[in-house]
């Protein structure tokens, strides 16, 4: 180790400590944007948001951490070695794009934004053809500066989640393809019938009385989080302080229990990263692959277990008693329900969820590597939409212009859904060969070791280890759908009577 | 001017705006901090609020920004001499203080904030002693450092109002203490008794309909807009975005009301900021005495007048029919009573108010000039309360203790009450002249001609004119107490049958 590596390490995280300060404070404006800001905020949060983005990016990209990286690296080891490792990858995707078009992809984002908004409102796909186009083309060029050797579309999902390889992704959407669409086929050939003990309508302000409930059950941490309602669901926030969101549909129930379970899953890891770390990338949770699984543990193998009903129903029926004599089993089975008619990905149930998935998947490689035209993007869907889920939307609005992601540009995003639920099935079934009877656990509302474990196992480690190597560390296995699979199959098989 | 100043303006404004945005994203995150912040959030906060500072110090005190202010100075004229003398002196204050003091106060900021909590929770001054020494000899340095030449006392006071001089504070403060000694003796030896209408208990969360009542009745731009509340009432924001909170009291539903009030005083005086001038010292407020003269001309000229009460008091009896048949004379009579036996600044009336800053503001300078030592401020601060206001505290919690200010250094911050309420009662004079019968529009509910007239006169000039100039433009007069003496004479005169 050269003599002066600890200084340069340490001038180098302090830097970095600087620059993560100020995109936490950039996290927090977006939060109160979305939950606090009175609608005339908008004016100036925009030009704060751009201030801090603009000095982030400024920090980041300085000539100085480019020299302390070079003069750190090969010299540390072991954690260190990590730190400098995510340092150096940011750095990289943030020198390598030339200020003009990140300012240009940001510009070409807001006016997208009420753009789409229109279309799909209009249901006017060829109103939004132009953006969707223009969207495109940036991407690419963007992905071409970042690594010009590169599928451009792997370069894109990187963003979102840099260590599973894109043949990874191809690999675990094939399987899920292969093995969930005749699954769905036999489920809408099934004549089993899910009860449906939560329909009529549900009071929003015991709602939410009743997702604080659910929130205590699985153990939220109040003293550093906070629950609100925004249009979307989301959490946000540091290991100090991770807030969640949810939102109220007077006829369902169901709908923002699922989200606030889903979002504390998310608020957990942050909430497990280790403090003494924060502001450096070892108290910084992985990317989205790793997050997903968090969320879906919770919101699936907890919150639509039959264990889980069997625990919270009681409390489900003192907040609303016009549930009546329901049983836990009618509850699993209504949250658990698979729709043959949904065209929706946000209201999908867990199987179906992963074909909406496939779907803009295998689309938005073909548009970013040429393939297809913008033009044929309505088309294609609604095509694939047949094939994989017997359905054909009547209308663009219900599908290809339902999602906001691409007119953000957010082109490698979607696949991380479904390799989140993959892995949660994975990391479960490490929980069930951890803790004796896990599912006994929930039934006595004890979430004590559930948490223990995916916090030593995930959350403890921040981005110490890349994704591959971290899912290795907790399970003992290379990632793998095998688990979802298995799950997925035995789950809707028994819940559907198939053979 | 030179063929480059444009350019050199422009690009002066574009990083002045960048320091804004950093500025404002801070003072969202204090305002979160009071009012949303769950409490394990700390950690993390403090950090992300000095990585905006030391980088909004940072982006302040660089080379560039010197430069730029010298290449336009003496070549811009008007307005935009107005944003350049207000950038130089904030560059020129930054610049001179050496950062490692500028930590040394914040670190002594930090650490005597609980040293005061503890002193004051055991009424035990001599447990703050030395932290106040420390505090006093540090601010006396950092006095030095931006202007050696100066009264030291004179440049901390600049920190908060930076345009009226020294002497004029002296002056005005001499004649509250000659005018107001007398008026509050012979009112205790009145035997004017004021009525009680408000004794009892008054739910909290009834007082905050009742304070989002008068809001509303002021004129309050929810769109811009929020009412929350914290443990010490404040307003906080941008002309896009001005919030306010307050507290409740079980006992006391005029303290929470008035409390509100002159919160929004404060607010509209954001509010009232050009939006076009975002960014800028010309879109930013005066400094405290403006501020203040806009909360208590509210507060005081408003919310305390006859005319309010006769419109309000029915909405008061709708949120609260305990209050029965009192008048609105009866309510006017229990909000400006003089108490003869309160220790407490911010609990104290309209006229004895002024007898708290004169105390303070007698003693601070004599700590700053070294003319008493830290450990004889119990006796001084008792005596002086016995010399003004015929009352000694027995505790030093109730006395020299009791506020907050001394242990964030803010020395020179107090006299700013003063000056700012003398100068709302001047603001109302002109008022009165400008709009016939402005009782006559209070008593129907009607605030937009004064609203009109204080935004035009005072608000939309941002930091053009400096605080003399300010005043001159919107009264036609120079800064005076004449109307402030008039108005607190004639109305307590009358409250008080005095001769």
């Amino acid at each position: 180790m050269a003599p002066d590596t600890p200084d340069a390490y340490d001038a180098l995280l302090s830097k970095y400590r600087r620059i993560s300060g100020l995109q936490d404070a950039g996290q927090l404006l977006s939060w109160d944007q979305q939950v606090m800001m009175p609608p005339g905020g908008t004016g100036a949060r925009s030009r704060q948001l751009s201030a801090l983005s603009a000095t982030s990016h400024e920090l980041l990209t300085a000539d100085e951490i480019g020299d302390l990286l070079g003069s750190v690296e090969g010299n540390v080891s072991g954690e260190q070695a990590a730190a400098v490792r995510e340092i150096r990858r940011q750095y990289d995707r943030a020198t390598r794009v030339p200020t003009e078009l990140v300012e240009q992809i940001s510009i070409a984002t807001s006016e997208a934004l009420p753009v789409w908004e229109q279309a799909k409102a209009d249901d006017d796909f060829d109103a939004f053809t132009p953006t969707l186009q223009k969207m495109v083309e940036l991407k690419r060029e963007y992905a071409a500066h970042i690594d010009p050797d590169e599928d451009p579309y792997a370069v894109l999902f990187a963003d979102y989640e840099p260590y599973l390889e894109l043949d990874t992704a191809d690999r675990v959407l094939s399987r899920l393809r292969d093995n969930l669409v005749p699954l769905i086929e036999d489920i809408a050939a099934s004549d089993v019938a899910a009860p449906s003990p939560f329909a009529g309508t549900f009071d929003t302000s015991t709602q939410n009385d009743l997702s604080r409930d659910a929130l205590s059950l699985l153990g939220y941490d109040w003293n550093r989080g906070r629950l609100d309602s925004s249009s979307h669901p989301f959490s946000t926030g540091t290991q100090f302080d991770s807030r969640i969101t949810t939102r109220f549909k007077e006829t369902d129930p169901i709908d923002a229990l699922t989200a606030t379970i889903h979002e504390f899953g998310h608020a957990t890891y942050t909430l497990g990263l280790p403090q003494d770390k924060y502001g450096s990338p070892l108290g910084e949770s992985r990317d989205l692959t790793v997050h997903e699984s968090q969320s879906r543990l919770w919101e699936n193998h907890i919150g639509r277990s039959r264990a889980f009903w069997e625990r919270f129903l009681p409390s489900f029926k003192d907040r609303f008693p016009q549930v009546g004599d329901a049983s836990a089993d009618d509850a699993y089975r209504a949250v658990n329900r698979v729709y043959d008619d949904n065209y929706i990905r946000v209201e999908a149930d867990e199987l179906t969820y992963h074909m909406h998935i496939v779907l803009r998947y295998e689309i938005e490689q073909a548009l970013i590597h040429g393939d297809i035209e913008v033009s044929e993007v309505p088309q294609v869907w609604n095509d694939k939409m047949e094939k994989y889920l017997g359905i054909r939307p009547e209308t663009d609005a219900e599908g290809c212009l339902q999602d906001i992601h691409w007119s953000h540009g957010s082109f490698g995003y979607f696949p991380t859904y479904s390799l989140g639920s993959v892995l949660s099935a994975q990391l479960f079934a490490s929980v069930e060969d951890a803790i004796p009877d896990v599912y006994g656990k929930v039934r006595e509302g004890s979430f004590d070791d559930l948490h223990s474990w995916l916090t030593t196992n995930v959350h403890a480690h921040g981005k110490r280890y890349t994704t591959p190597d971290l899912v290795k560390e907790a399970t003992g296995e290379e990632y793998t759908a095998d688990y979802f699979i298995d799950y997925a199959t035995e789950k809707y098989g028994d819940l559907y009577d198939l053979d």
